[in-house]
């Protein structure tokens, strides 16, 4: 072999012609999915309304006692189904008077990823046991997070759509 | 074989001792994780904050202009390891002087489920982008789902830990 150098320019070249292009910064590629982890469940009885947390996410409720309300992040189990995951359009509240509207605008319980949010109010915080007065979910709900509420960045002066303003 | 019918109790008493035991409502099982799938992202470029919705979910936007504040929530992809998923407590705002908390009671990037929340004021909703005034979060952070602001479920008078008070 005559020129073994242009083996090795051949390789290079090659190698370099099929990299990826690189990712101009507002162009970065996004993982297609991430996954989150049940940290407790709602829990219904006997009028008291709780969120059993397992045991080792406990350490993390330090200092919530201090705060009187609390966002419940939770997940709408019971609409982890491709079709429900799909829906994008609903009369809000199941209600046809109340006029078509993306699940983006609404609190629906259909849509892409399953998250729920509620403000709830704090009533005590024993162990693993957050009580709170009260949350719109099934018991056994799946809780994904517990974020404190400050008005501050919580809070705005806001406008709404007509249909809901009689609400 | 004189008594095959023996062979067919004994399967029968296998297969119902050793079939999980029927769970109490309170004791249903849930799912070990869920999967969410980022559904646009943010951007920021000229002094203007958008989120980019994928094409997709363009009808989900429907009605969402009608709303002058709308939830964000998004994944603090930067801290999607293992290692800052595990972390529970916290000195808020990475300030030695804020007491030690649970990350159930802090805003944290870091937590067992790494969801963000932000309250968000929109300026436009034009075709899949949405323009808000601002938000602390990286550009590209990936965008998992969009909420109404509704004062009348979102807000409560609320009571704060003292460390809090003066901020």
């Amino acid at each position: 072999m005559k020129h073994p150098y242009l083996i090795v320019l051949g390789v290079f070249v090659l190698a370099v012609w099929s990299a990826p292009p690189a990712e101009a910064d507002n162009e970065q590629v996004v993982p297609k999915q991430f996954t989150v982890y049940p940290i407790g469940q709602i829990k219904k009885q006997d009028r008291r309304t709780t969120i059993i947390l397992d045991r080792k996410y406990q350490p993390g409720l330090l200092g919530l006692d201090g705060f009187s309300h609390v966002y419940v992040l939770y997940w709408f189990d019971r609409n982890d189904t491709p079709r429900n995951r799909s829906v994008l359009q609903v009369h809000p509240l199941g209600n046809k008077k109340n006029p078509l509207s993306g699940v983006f605008a609404t609190r629906a319980p259909v849509r892409p990823n399953l998250i729920a949010l509620s403000l709830c109010k704090v009533i005590s915080v024993r162990e693993n046991v957050i009580e709170i007065d009260q949350i719109d979910a099934f018991p056994n709900t799946p809780v994904l997070d517990l974020k404190p509420y400050i008005p501050s960045i919580d809070t705005a002066t806001a406008t709404l759509p007509e249909w809901l303003k009689s609400k």
